[in-house]
């Protein structure tokens, strides 16, 4: 059966491509969707790509999710480094979550190598840019 | 007259019964709030319940009840540890609140022992599974 | 079979209703030890209270009621804070203990937001004056 | 050409004139807001005036504005200690944003002396009441 | 009666627009002082500028003017940091201080984030380059 | 009226002579209270001397005497570094109470530089062996 | 000529065999003192031992032994961590003394590794459970 | 021109099959670089795999390789989270290095989770087993 | 032969009575030095009286009596919490020093509590008001 | 069966007797090597005995030895402080360890006093001198 | 053309070869500064020698030789460890500054082991005696 | 007689010249050996240069070379930072030991300007470039 896969982008993700592209690249939002998507075919999972600036509202999906995919794929963004809430809806819908960065977060401010999420989840992931999401969907495939 | 109660209840909150019950025990979320219900009514409670996985929804919510409840009985899940923003919402609205937890925070992760809106609540209970919440109400009763 | 329950109060607890009252209250320590005996005979306990100024004895009673209550209710005091001889003596019992506090301790002094027996209590009441140790008793009656 | 200018207030800052009035004043957010209006006209700018108690509101209208205005002013209230989501919102929209607080931040609790987004606003003002408002409106218009 | 306020500049910052021009600026000290004694005289004031890079003398002037002056706009430059002995002289003439500072210090070193004077101010003003005194002497003529 | 003082040693000090002496002097036990008794009598109080190694007693005694006595003259050995139980009686008693030194504690080891009872005590004098405590009784003349 | 020898337990180590015996074993305390006693004589020492819960009984027991013992081997329990009265009674006696536990104190919580009594003992021996004490009388004949 | 690749790999990495195979797995070292070896063919490296437990061999041998690969995948073991001697070296020789980790290090003791090497290598991989370097193989091949 | 005191008084010292006189009394800097000189004599001392607001100034006249006086009775004021440089100057001078503060510094605020001074000076009095200066005199001449 | 023991001192041991002789003795390393071989003769074990300052080598050294001994006496010098490579290899190869030291770590600097390999010892001893040793070597014989 | 050099001796330096001299030895301050010139004389250098008490004249004189000198050997005695406006000030004047000590800071307290002024230097020399200072000046002609 | 002197340079000391160039210059490791090698020869010294980037060798290296020797000028690299068994060595040997550094370690990272070494070395010389072992040789000179 195939499996289903949603990622999830946390807050001012939407904005890669226009935001410090020093940092975060060129490439625009939509195009690494797109990507995103493809990888997730080339693997045969069911993929749903999640984005939202709300800390609320992506608890919710996290637990909306929670009958429906087998994997989740997140960057959490800033919400990384202290959304206690966000650690505790992975934990609680005990789905193995892949922690994803697109930039090496450990060459940053010291305050981005704290990942309140890190312990919850089952890999992490950073710094190869938008193939940090590629390899964290192919990560999945070997933990499933 | 009859007192007015808001009980609230923060992120994931709403899936207990079914999240790590080791910790939080077996009795679904519907079911405890029937209990909270049915003991707010013996106090000759009026009661409200509410729950939202978003800090503003809460603020948003705190604010909104503040001419209209007597007391509230608050667990802030995760966001006890760190809203500083749910905790001005508590100073700012003036109406005794009760900081309940239904696990004992204390014997888990070092993080879950800092409560940033303890200082504003009227009191603590913690360590009861459900009955943390009826505490509560029955401690209200003896600040009104 | 009626359960037994330890009423313990710790250092300086005696002088309730006389020191601090704008923080403690104006009752006097036999006034609240009387409601805390009329609270346990409603529920139905036989209840021992004992106080203490001494690390040692109440060390010394937590050992000799160890084979005769079901329960403890404790106001550690300023033991609360640094007492890890009292933290392993409640461990070592295996009895449920409930840690209670007068006031709000989150509201005073920073270092009385540390307990260092919170660990191994089963729960914590705190800020609702005397009826801190009622709904301690009330909490101990549904671990029962 | 003129300039447009978002003034944004965060969490419980709408409640500002009742809530503790001795740190906060007592004059309403209305009335604040109609005295912001008549600043910005007088410097000849465009204002938007926008509050919310949701952090991720905030961040999204942040980002909404980011073609549509030459600067901001912003309270950013408990969020300003925090929410590293918001402050990566300022820094990834590249538009000057002055930071203020109505009241003198640092003469109130420990943690309300940290701001994270201090370090991406180009200024900060606090403590003039709401007048912190038309001096960073002024500030601003200084920076164009 | 026409307010007197006083202008106090601490150490280094007579060198300005010769001292890292990328963080001060290239407006010269003289230069800056004729804006400030402008500004003064559009308000209405009567304004001294003083500047030592002596803190006893700094501490000196400040109770010198105790009685002769109305409103203190200081940038005590590194002073600002450490000085606990120019704080309690701010606090022991009980005259309005507004601390300001030329750069954002918020987005230089960490110690540079820290203000022991703060907390005695009435008011903070930082990153609008020389027009941080400009606004405080605008902010002090609203707590008059 | 005759002031009545308490002079109370905490735990070790009745070694003094034999202790340490590099640190605490030969002089012994009792030719020090022998001397504190003679300056008690030109000052014209009563006075009574205690010493016990025991935290619980030392409470004791101080709820004791808090109905008899004028002023405390308290040296408290190790327990001045941690006994909070001891802090809240002193506080409790209302009683001016000095703290006194045998040796200057700041020259010593860093964990003795930190006073938890210093806080609640009218005034402190250490370094000056055995006149610590004539001291601290000329002291507590002028508090009167 | 004999060695004299004392050996101390602390708080609740009379409870050993009957608390937590996965980390204490169950060997009743009268069972392990028979040993205790037995290797003293082996080793040809007078042996006493002492037990209490009380931070001050325990200060007096080594004090009153100050003349009569040669060296003493103490598990000062949950006192090791903060009773620094007992590290000062210790150090005042000038007799030999070795830290023991029965535990291996290292893998347990954080901080039951902080030992302030250690620094003024002459050895330390943890994590062989009854055998620390039958080392320590060992480790003390060569100190002799 | 195929590109070359070293796989590194720390202290006690060679015991991995053998040593806590709860966190590590079962899989015998061999077998993982038989999986590398396999995994590098695929992708068109030359792959050179190395182990030692010495800190200054781990140094020599990425000095050695510095004119002779193009990327470096490392497995430092405990040396991840201290030595800066190995942070150096992959510094100085100025080809990307992809940190990975067998375990999800996020979930276990505190000193887990600093690298002092992350900063200056291009990107990390963890959680995900032996394919954590299957896939920095991998992630290499976007890098280049 | 007459004993020579240096009564050296440090920043914000001379506007005592005037300057929070909740905490520092309302008895003017004159009177306090009068009653100094009175004890002075009384204790058969030569006394020199020195205030300054300069750190520098202090260390010059700590410097310049070195030869010519036989004790020195110090309240340095904010310098008190960091002022290495006098703490060395009093350390070079090898005169016994007496740290004084009128008010109790340890019920203030946290940085009040440290004094870098205090390892080299012989003795410290705090919170006797006036009195402060008394006793150490007093103090003084049992140090001689 | 007779039990194998390895002995194993890290680096700078074997300057014992000539190495700060105050802290640790004049006994060569060579003599206290025979001590601890005639020790373990008489314990019935086989003793090696091996020396290394290098950390990699004395890692290689323990899993050399995973198969080939019963017990670990460690001296792991200054290593002891920071080496999780080598607390790593003592976790893997699940031979029970005693940490020993010579002196008595914890009167020494402060950095002596933490031990990063003591969480996977068995137990540890220090301060007996080069008894430490042969009181490891029997604490070994109770384990076994 | 020759090179101009200013040495500059920080608080207390003056008192050298009489303070503390097992720390600073028994030569004098002028016989060191003798050194000083005839070392700069061989070195071609013009050389002035500057001594201050205060932070005040100390930033004076750096300021003031901002145009006239080619580098600076500084011995900022205490002030090294806080003065973040002599930091400023060697910062601000652009000039390559060598930072002395005499003796070696490191191996006396720990807060004499932070320069604040050290990131703002060309280079630092302690340990020598006043070698420290002939050292600088040949340092500073590599740096010319 | 002729002075030895040994000059060792620590893990990837080697690289220098190749090895980011803006912090260590562009000369090569061979280049700078000979300028030492000569330098040595100007001071009438026997010089040994050795370079190595195993902590062990290093310390057996400092261990084999304590009857031979008179001096060490040793750059420990990164091991300067948390070489504690370095620090041992070089205390253990009792000859004296210049710390030197390439580069100004004080402007760089954080935790470059920890030195474990520093406390047990005889001075420290750091900023100058290759002239940083020079002036260290010239250093050692005055030591002898």
């Amino acid at each position: 059966m195939r499996k289903r896969v949603l990622v999830i982008h946390g807050p001012n993700i939407n904005l890669v491509g226009e935001r410090e592209p020093g940092i975060y690249g060129k490439e625009s939002f939509e195009s690494i969707n797109n990507e995103i998507r493809a990888c997730a075919e080339r693997l045969g999972f069911d993929c749903e790509i999640y984005q939202s600036n709300s800390e609320g509202e992506i608890i919710d999906k996290l637990q909306a999710c929670r009958q429906e995919v087998d994997g989740v794929v997140a960057n959490m963004g800033a919400y990384t480094h202290y959304s206690i809430a966000i650690r505790d809806a992975i934990a609680s819908i005990r789905i193995p979550c892949i922690e994803v960065h697109i930039s090496n977060v450990h060459s940053r401010e010291e305050f981005r190598r704290v990942s309140v999420i890190a312990p919850v989840c089952a890999g992490q992931i950073c710094g190869f840019g938008k193939y940090s999401y590629l390899l964290a969907l192919e990560g999945l495939s070997h933990l499933f």
